[in-house]
């Protein structure tokens, strides 16, 4: 285990009906003055925004708004609310909604008392100082409701990129689980792959040692295999969407990840695929991650054999570790199959021809992950075992 | 699941070295006169004391010193500590050892500011105010590093009672694992009772659903069972003490419990002979959560078997359960005794006599523990069978 510092001081509040104290707990963390961001219209047709508004009321607190955040959310929509927050001295932003909602909350957040252009952030600029975030989660996927991370994609060129900070870390979450059981199978789906996804990018490591984060990464996995397939097949199922929800969050506040380096290639080599299909991540991630496993299991075949038995319940064959290490990544592709993913390019939307320019995006000018390090070539070849 | 907040707000430092910046995080968090409070003579020579007091004497913050505290803290020094610090105008506790050296800071931290004696505290009457308090763990036991709980013993009838509250959670904690390796094995099997009894407190609910949870106490109990005989048997084992020193962190802060009802009654049980004969409390633990698994696992055969099957490896008995449930536990025993724990009233030098006087102490006026509610004469059986 690597020395580190692990810090998550977010107010998680969950359970049923919980949205209607968000007043309550906006008011504890100083807010006068609020920005409820948003989405899509659902969220005020099915009286969400309406249950958030009057919890504000019954303590005083003045709101303003802004709907319209879509999935892969935008840097128009973010100097929007920069500019209306600025307008209306707003001193608290509220996200309500998913990962989407969340980022774009934070993204707001940062640029409020920042001089420059907020992409700044999203270029390598820390970020020190920004709006206390608060959020009502609708959807259990990004884990963004317990992280200082955010991920923003810039218009102009459809450049999708990340920024972190303690300053975004949300001071309140609130997680009702049945505020996800109107989300469809595949939204569902997505979210469970997502969750999966930041477990994986957190397994897959060069750190010795790590007994401890293993069997938590291991445990939440086995959450999820559980839990998963029950959420997608019975929406209403309100106990497994609470599973998943305090999975969702554990999978990315970082207590399973710390001490251990970890890759997150899959990631950039996703968000590729969103940023240019506009496709949902956790769909993206779907069709990449085996893929990367594919090409990468060579690396550490014991790892990957640790993974297949412990977590997908695979024989190890002990004469040839690497067949328990292939049959732990067919059995990750089995189970996103049944819950409806897609495992290919064509079933995403996404064109071979654009693989050449995804990768050079990708990489940059370096290489990518943390577990093996991957350059353009390695990436289009992963790209290629997508099709 | 249930309905729950969770709430975690202290900076964990974690690693090699890092009780050398004690002092920027003491300033970190606003101190400025520091109590330094710890147990024996060991952490002074050690020269662990001085460097803490360099680190602070670098940042320029000034320090008093109460040395002292022992295993099973007493209130007399829990009162000698108060009024040093209102005599010196001390605004900052900073503990120096393992649980007993940090409950007895959370005391003092939470005496300080209040007119009336400290005990109130602990016969219910609630923490709101205490001064900062900040850890560096030398031994990985209590949890008591990352949760706002505290035990105390009173001199006056050797009452052994605990208080809980936000404000006694420490604002940090450094945890150097370096600084367990030259524990004896004996603690050092102690504190693995200790850490493996905080998740079989939680394992053992009667709320349905808590697949999520199950499966991160599982894997903090699998992590213990490979880790923790590894740190007896090669004490300079930094990995081994590093993992164990996490997931003790990770087993009582609460993460893996939420949303769950928990028991408690083992360390009820506990707490009345460590109070009698001053032994240490994961030995206690020992002796008694084996028994008290006994005494209750009917309540719930498919709960022992499936910790039996899923972390003792034990094989399940489809035709009768109740085998693998009871194999579970005689699993766990036979860990005990290979980390060299006591599992009888006589390793632990207890006697038989004081069993109906430690069963009414136990229980009080009412009965003990959430998953099974254990009266008086349920005690005294659970005592009976450690004979």
């Amino acid at each position: 285990m690597d020395n580190f510092t692990f810090y998550s001081p977010t107010y998680f509040v969950f359970g049923k009906g919980e949205e209607n104290n968000a007043g309550h707990y906006v008011k504890r963390f100083g807010g006068t003055k609020v920005l409820i961001h948003y989405g899509g219209g659902s969220a005020v047709r099915s009286g969400l925004i309406g249950r958030v508004e009057k919890s504000l009321e019954e303590q005083g607190i003045l709101y303003v708004e802004l709907g319209g955040v879509k999935p892969n959310p935008r840097s128009g929509l973010v100097y929007e609310g920069i500019d209306l927050c600025r307008r209306e001295n707003v001193d608290f932003i509220l996200a309500v909604g998913g990962g989407s909602s969340i980022d774009s909350s934070k993204a707001i957040a940062a640029g409020v008392p920042y001089d420059g252009d907020f992409w700044d952030f999203y270029s390598g600029t820390p970020i020190t100082k920004a709006l206390p975030v608060g959020t009502v989660l609708t959807i259990a996927a990004a884990g963004s409701e317990g992280s200082g991370d955010s991920v923003i994609t810039r218009e102009e060129g459809m450049l999708k990129r990340g920024a972190s900070g303690e300053a975004i870390r949300p001071v309140f979450s609130i997680l009702n689980p049945e505020l996800t059981e109107t989300l469809p199978p595949y939204q569902t789906a997505c979210g469970i792959t997502d969750i999966m996804a930041h477990l994986f990018e957190r397994y897959f490591t060069n750190t010795k040692d790590v007994e401890t984060t293993d069997r938590m990464i291991e445990g939440l996995l086995l959450a999820m295999i559980n839990e998963g397939p029950k959420a997608v097949k019975e929406p209403g199922n309100y106990q497994a969407r609470a599973n998943i929800m305090w999975a969702g969050m554990m999978a990315h506040n970082n207590s399973c990840g710390v001490g251990r380096s970890q890759d997150w290639a899959s990631h950039g080599i996703e968000h590729e695929l969103s940023a240019k299909y506009d496709c949902a991540h956790g769909a993206g991630l779907a069709v990449v991650f085996p893929a990367w496993m594919k090409y990468n299991y060579k690396h550490d075949i014991m790892r990957f054999a640790q993974v297949a038995t412990r977590v997908w319940g695979c024989h190890m064959d002990f004469s040839n570790p690497e067949n328990t290490a292939l049959a732990g990544i067919e059995a990750f592709r089995n189970f996103l199959r049944g819950i409806g993913m897609p495992l290919t390019f064509e079933e995403l939307g996404a064109k071979e021809e654009d693989i050449p320019y995804m990768a050079d995006l990708a990489t940059g000018d370096g290489k990518i992950g943390g577990f093996v390090a991957l350059a353009k070539e390695d990436v289009e070849a992963i790209y290629r075992l997508c099709l």
